[in-house]
């Protein structure tokens, strides 16, 4: 699910070098927009991550779910969420790392079912160089998380925190 | 780290009988506040949550984690709020189930480190009964995820929506 590094050359003392080189504040002016790949959700991850962090029947009991506003397995919105960073972390590709401040407006307007595949759609909202932390720069996003449908699982807005392409060097 | 169940009786027919009953909306009212038992945070855990969900080196390489911002090893904030899920289901006990319908204000004011323990501040800010849904109440709660030494490491807004007394027999 990893997307492929860009290479480019960097002159590092008397001799050039092929240097692996991710991406970094620079890359993602405001109005960018990024898809993610697709992300497979089994009845078994659901569960999995249910029992251990929102035991609650709809996340872990299938026949018992039946019963539930939901009427079957669902997956937990918190295990959406990391579904998501998932694929906001392997889509944006930024190896200096993206830290994040604060998240707005998360919602989860549909069910995630077992066999949904999602993929994130990422929209650059705010694009500024940090003021208290040279070196850095500071994004607002949109994300959004749909299924193979096209209906969307989840929605917020949040700030992140990432390298400059100068402090990635 | 369940709490216990209480017990009450309930005339059902005839014969009065004593019946095991978890929580409901009406156990909640405004200004209520509870307080979670303590969740310890391995390395181990924080690197198997980074790997799958948030695969940064400073979620997943303890090595490689000392030159980052954060100087070490520091959990993902996804795996923060997904153990804050757990507390809060625990904490709360209503068996008929509590389904997320939006937060707000998700913050990570403090880095969470291996061999923290977490516990989760619940407080009641509003509760109404759900129009469009008979039977159900919504709650609008602040939940405040601290460590041993009282730090805030999470804090959120969110509404959620739980099964009446009536809707729970």
């Amino acid at each position: 699910m990893l997307s492929q590094p860009r290479f480019h050359l960097a002159a590092r003392g008397d001799a050039p070098m092929i240097q692996t080189m991710s991406r970094a504040f620079e890359d993602f002016p405001i109005g960018t927009r990024l898809v993610s790949t697709g992300y497979p959700i089994t009845a078994d991850a659901i569960m999995d991550f249910g029992r251990k962090f929102d035991p609650q029947i709809f996340h872990h009991d299938p026949d018992a779910a039946e019963k539930t506003l939901f009427g079957g397995l669902a997956a937990s919105g918190w295990h959406t969420a990391a579904v998501t960073m998932r694929l906001f972390v392997d889509t944006m590709d930024v190896a200096g790392g993206i830290i994040g401040m604060g998240v707005d407006e998360l919602k989860w307007p549909n069910a995630v079912r077992p066999g949904d595949e999602l993929r994130l759609e990422i929209q650059i909202l705010e694009a500024r160089h940090s003021k208290s932390r040279p070196g850095y720069g500071i994004i607002r996003i949109r994300n959004v998380t749909k299924n193979q449908s096209d209906e969307v699982v989840q929605s917020f807005m949040a700030s992140t925190m990432l390298p400059t392409r100068e402090a990635d060097l």
